[in-house]
């Protein structure tokens, strides 16, 4: 046999190890010290009652001889696939229901839609990045390219025409950045897929944070997009599915004729077996009219933690981006500290853990990622802390 | 962008789609017409009690704050690993917790796992067939050779020594044949993989419905496998779960000194993002005394429908395999009668329908599969009409 050996490319990413370790010495050196975290990335508060709620009836259908079910489609019931499009059609994006793909999360289909492509792609991806974007293309020998996201773009970088890439990825509200890409940002990226027949894949994982209503939270928004742009989204943001797992991935029957459309059906076909009923239930009750007012309540609390960290930040004159269309706050370290550095200070002055920006890239050196999914006391006590340190 | 173009390569199979545009003609002609589906390889029996009871009682641990589960680890919760583990130390297989992998299903992991193998390796898969396994290894460029199973072998084929491969599949008991290789014969491929330094795939989604303990249920019963092959299982055939969707996949630490356990970690943990905690819950249930118990009175009650089956067959000398221990029986056709004029006798004058086993490969031409996944009563009718028309 003849293994991958691309994969011995892959650098082991210690960044939340080594939190872990640092975290846990401090614990142990100081068993007193009241510890917030918000390095994580996962959400905390309970499912909405009417997810829970259809995901028991479900269970208990499945345990009836007349209402079980066995293999579904994999591509997903057409229940969910229609409220799917429903969501859309709520922003006046109309999506053909064979155009969308229901699956176990956008993680996955991120990775498995490079099935499709051969290893002669050039992939474009912004630094700092979210790491599985660049992990996935190393497993199969591709050139990554990198583009400058930055203070001085907002992190929001551009298009620049003299570089040349087949597979450009865009993440809008922004992880880690929290940084969100406006119309005329992103007509400016399909206008240069069109002209490098390249793709873009859209992860738009976060966009049910966005409340400005002029901001795109679909790249479909965008004329063009749908004959050059997959867009990944899910339900772990919306509704807390991070542990329940169900995304989607649309795959416009305007790019290459279809071409795209049919292989990824073919690949859906051959190596997954959908989402488990239950599960497809309370994704498609989280969309229903109750069920998404529950959504959005928990979405409103994290929101809520997320302007009291901007506010406490703007009183302290720190330069940041994100923290009011999604649950990510990337600041400036303060006097020009590196990340690491500041990552220490902030653990042992302020007993508040949050992830130095130097682990998701070159430009994350001098940034910090902050995240809102915490509870409200602590959110508002380690807010405290840090006007008390840095004020 | 550069599209993979050996998904091009892929032949389309009409077997399914055939088949039931001959059934819905049949019956739009002849609408008093009862018919009997013996097709299908779906479970039918709903899940049991216990399952149904953990994932009624998780989806309620999701909707309140202290037992809400975030993402959980991409391999599996602990909980699960350990009953899979102990499942199988009852039949005398150790393994460590970190070689098992808790996945979506077997059919997901059996595609998923060809990305740690360069295009170059060539696959060994026998004719006839379950045709995920050809393709894919098409959609990657693979050369596959084919092993013949056939009346000569049981449909149970040993190695050739004259042939190179590099990647073994073996599916026992197996799909569509229903044939279950003894130790002797899983022994001869340990000994042909070692000895060409090939990898066995052990596709083992059936060996719940394995009662002979002289035949081996894991390929790891045979000694030396622990370094040569990697097993596939699913919660599909032992518990229904063909819509709840939980699998796991063995990679042994004795492969290539750890190195291909470490890719799958790497590639599961980010292509993968685990399966949802209540459906773990649910699997977890079916492995306990009493779950076990309920999930082998249906295994019994469609293992009570292959033996009227088998019986129903030997009644009129007609030869085939499987039916004793496997859900699956592989008949030839009778009179030397082609695989879709037998289905097509079969349908009109018995109003049965199966599966032509010219749909699985070449070696299944003039060869038939039932399913035993039917109700009592349907299977007791059919095999009484079959009997009438043949006998």
């Amino acid at each position: 046999m003849h293994i991958n050996e691309n994969y011995r490319n892959l650098k082991e990413s210690y960044l939340f190890s080594n939190i872990a370790k640092k975290v846990s010495e401090y614990s142990a050196a100081h068993p007193q010290a009241k510890l917030i975290r918000m390095g994580i990335g996962d959400v905390t508060l309970p499912l909405p009652k009417a997810t829970v709620d259809a995901m028991v009836e479900a269970a208990r259908e499945m345990g009836k001889r007349e209402t079980f079910r066995g293999y579904g489609p994999e591509q997903g019931y057409g229940f969910l696939k229609e409220s799917i499009a429903a969501y859309y059609a709520r922003r006046g994006v109309m999506l053909d229901e064979h155009e969308i793909f229901v699956s176990d999360g956008a993680k996955s289909d991120l990775g498995n839609i490079l099935d499709l492509f051969t290893e002669e792609n050039v992939a474009l991806i912004p630094d700092p990045v979210y790491p599985a974007y660049v992990d996935t293309n190393i497993m199969a020998g591709r050139r990554v390219l990198y583009m400058e996201a930055n203070e001085g773009n907002g992190f929001l970088p551009l298009p620049d025409y003299a570089v040349d890439a087949d597979i450009i990825y865009l993440c809008s509200p922004n992880n880690p950045t929290g940084a969100v890409y406006g119309k005329a940002a992103l007509s400016a990226w399909v206008e240069y897929a069109h002209a490098k027949s390249a793709v873009i894949f859209f992860d738009a994982a976060y966009e049910a944070f966005i409340a400005d209503p002029s901001l795109p939270r679909s790249i479909y928004e965008i004329p063009g997009a749908k004959s050059c742009a997959v867009e990944f989204c899910s339900f772990s943001k919306i509704a807390g599915f991070t542990g329940t797992r169900c995304g989607y991935t649309v795959v416009p029957k305007g790019i290459m004729n279809g071409e795209l459309n049919r292989m990824w059906l073919h690949r859906q076909t051959t190596k997954f077996n959908g989402v488990p009923y239950i599960v497809q239930r309370g994704a498609a009750a989280a969309l229903t009219e109750e069920g998404f007012g529950q959504c959005m309540a928990n979405i409103s609390y994290y929101k809520e933690n997320a302007r009291i960290m901007a506010e406490a930040l703007e009183s302290l004159s720190i330069w940041f981006t994100g923290g009011k269309n999604s649950p990510y706050i990337w600041l400036r370290c303060p006097n020009g500290s590196k990340s690491w550095d500041f990552f220490d200070t902030l653990l042992k002055e302020a007993n508040v853990v949050g992830t130095p920006g130097a682990g998701f890239g070159n430009n994350g050196e001098g940034y910090f990622r902050l995240t809102a999914f915490g509870n409200r006391e602590a959110t508002v006590e380690a807010m405290e802390r840090i006007k008390e340190l840095l004020g």
